[in-house]
């Protein structure tokens, strides 16, 4: 059996492989293998006995070519077994420990794949893991934050929704609704028999409209959450402008140099300005130096003025710099700060802080952040300020930690749409209309709760979700 | 205790730590530990019970910050455990399966570093193997042969000798040379009985000088088993020359499709040529097309001739292409063909085989591969023709199947000294010299063979061998 990954699809227990780990120039490389009859391919492979193997035990040996015959030794690996439902997606499992560079995997790939396995789809291990009960969607999310990660609070964040915090948010709000939902459906029962609502509402029957209010605020919080996460993901760009020779580039390089998390990438020399991932505080910030632009406008050369604004409106944060060793500031930076003032995505600073007080004339509208990029003097506040700069545009309660946030955009949409259906719901339920309008609202709401934890499910949306994963995950 | 590697030499069985594989947009993350201690250290930031495990068994849990706060957790790891001796390095050792990205393996590497590993040197494994007599050196070295194989073919070479072959070449030439060494010591302790060398021979007891010869005939095809392997290894510079309009471009693109094997780098524009890798029957080429470069003399621009005579002179081979759709060839290819026909690292190729014949006048002293660039026909030819142009040039035995061949510079040197010694051993021997300024020579041989597997070895050297491996390996 040769293997043919066209036409296959999410959903069959085909034996899979993919590589786990980046072929590179490292000591080893890591070879995932899972699906029916896994273990027993592998073996006829494998010059070590395997098929008796137990689980969660490594077995040394070497990956040949043809087992009958010991001369085409391929690899000397180990062999990690997992067996059913002990591994991480729940069927019978193998990770391949080979050794690394670009030849020695490659070469065990290939017999695995003559031997019978089929490259793995996309994500195709963590659907399995979920379809298999392993682990709910939000779980499966966070292992691809996880690996996605940027800072140590992206990882933190991920690793949070990885041990079920979300889960166990949407599953606590759930079940509040399916309560309210609950009673509401044995009211319509019964209403038939013309009750009055004053006899039900004294049996307890009624639903308890507080407590979905309570689950409408808890969805809200998780909605808004999302602002503040995005940013984790996904990063801000800042752009470093001001006039010539305030010290623009000497800022980037002391931000750089400051930098202790992320690996930096800077292009090389097609674009006229340079930028690199830093991080600031946990934010993934992508900086750009607008150096190689004129801002200003005294200089004949107007050639990037147009790239400059334009990098300039999509910034999240502008990071403006003032020349703090000038007596009186410049024309165009009081312009600058005037129409700018009072935006917050535009943090004013005023550098050269080791040799220089203020300008005198510094509008008394703006407070810059006073820095050295020299000496390194004030970047902590400076850091402050981009934080809360952030935090102010995502609105995001400061200093309140959540207990749980969504990770996705995907669980951000499930939770809009839950909360707009138990909102129309709650307002019917105000205006005093009939239960049988309430209810199918409730039920949505319930029902796209379902949706984020992967409880209720189609396979279109699952296959869309798990294909947008890495190989081998 | 902090991680403090500044200051670690090898040779101490202090807890190690390195990444095994490469950070990087991958599913997982491998962390190999060894040493002294290991195991528990790594127990004391584990959630799950691990001094306990055996070896060779897998523990599930989380990697934590401080074991008695569940609060922070790091990340979602299996630990496959290892006990000495049964482990690569011999000692302790636990290799961590982390989520892959830049966080997770960086964060749990962070945990591993403040709870008491030093950060590995480069090759301290391996050197940790070698001394605990898991392998010897030549085994040590064609493990970093593997991982730094660019072709199948290099791989292969180098399990060969991870599965001994050099090892067991060495040690058998040097026991039969200890057993002359043995013969010609014991003659020499009854030398001053003044026993006559008749008795001796007719006792069997001097020194078996045939059996000599063939131990330093075997000497000498390891050492001439470099040439080719080092081309294995290292590769071959193939530069792709001829007239304007001749196809250049197009067979350096056929020869990039035809690849199957190496990861191809093509650098930007800073070049005025092109270069990438490829594999030709196992042997890794860098593959550059002068198409940027004027070769041919009647174009005015001049820039490049220079730089294009440059690569042509420092090429392994050159690839000169003919247009085979011209009627007469070009005076330039006459007088190029003419200078370089007798030339073993030229290679000439008529192009555009799909349309045409030779031209008329091609001169009767070279036979050109015929090839087209655009069909690929004629392509698995000129792959033999570079194929036997190496081995012309390393005067390896054509079709000749080595059973050993040396797979470092190190080993190659190390053999051509104990060749010398040999030699001049054996040429005194037949000039009948004494046997007292024979026997050192011999005992010089051995040692420097000795040096080879590791069996006589002082620090110094190993420190510099392991030193050039990378790290975690």
């Amino acid at each position: 059996m040769k293997s043919d990954s066209s036409g296959r699809h999410y959903g069959d227990e085909s034996p899979i492989t993919a590589f786990a780990t980046v072929p590179g120039n490292s000591a080893l490389t890591l070879i995932r293998c899972s699906g029916k009859g896994s273990i027993e391919i592998i073996s006829s492979v494998f010059s070590s006995e395997l098929e008796k193997a137990q689980g969660n035990t490594i077995v040394h040996g070497w990956i040949v070519n043809n087992k009958n015959t010991s001369a085409d030794k391929i690899d000397e690996v180990l062999i990690s077994v997992f067996r059913s439902p002990k591994s991480y997606t729940g069927e019978d499992s193998a990770d391949i420990c080979c050794h690394g560079g670009l030849s020695a995997g490659k070469a065990v790939m290939d017999v695995l794949k003559n031997a019978g396995f089929f490259e793995a789809l996309p994500g195709e291990y963590t659907f399995r893991a979920f379809m298999n009960g392993k682990i709910d969607l939000t779980k499966s999310e966070s292992v691809m934050e996880l690996v996605s990660a940027k800072t140590e609070t992206g990882r933190r964040h991920a690793v949070m929704r990885l041990c079920g915090s979300l889960q166990n948010e949407i599953n606590e709000i759930k079940k509040t609704l399916v309560q309210v939902l609950a009673g509401a459906e044995i009211y319509l029962d019964y209403s038939d028999d013309e009750v009055s609502a004053d006899e039900d509402e004294a049996a307890g029957k009624l639903p308890d409209i507080n407590q979905a209010f309570e689950a409408l605020e808890r969805l809200k919080k998780l909605s808004a959450s999302w602002q503040l996460e995005r940013v984790y993901q996904q990063g801000v760009t800042l752009v470093i402008a001001g006039c010539p020779n305030a010290g623009k580039s000497s800022l980037f390089n002391a931000l750089l140099k400051e930098d202790r998390s992320i690996v930096t990438e800077i292009p090389g020399t097609t674009r006229d300005w340079i930028e690199a991932w830093v991080s600031m505080e946990g934010i993934p910030v992508r900086l750009i130096d607008t150096a190689g632009l004129r801002e200003c406008g005294d200089s004949v050369e107007k050639i990037g003025i147009d790239r400059s604004l334009k990098l300039l409106n999509e910034a999240d944060i502008v990071l403006y710099l003032l020349d703090g060793a000038l007596e009186k500031i410049k024309s165009e930076d009081r312009d600058f700060i005037e129409k700018y003032a009072a935006s917050n995505r535009h943090i004013f600073i005023l550098n050269k802080a080791d040799i220089a007080c203020a300008p005198l004339d510094l509008p008394a509208c703006v407070t810059p952040v006073c820095v050295s990029a020299k000496t390194g003097e004030g970047l902590e506040e400076l850091y402050a300020a981009v934080n809360s700069a952030i935090t102010r545009q995502t609105s995001s309660q400061n200093g309140e930690t959540l207990t749980a946030s969504v990770g996705t955009e995907r669980q951000k949409n499930l939770v809009d749409e839950s909360c707009r259906a138990l909102e129309e719901a709650l307002s019917l339920a105000q205006k005093e209309e009939a239960l049988d309008l309430i209810a199918p609202l409730l039920r949505d709401s319930v029902n796209l709760l379902g949706e984020i934890t992967g409880e209720v499910s189609t396979a279109d949306i699952l296959e869309e979700m798990f294909s947008r994963f890495c190989v081998g995950k």
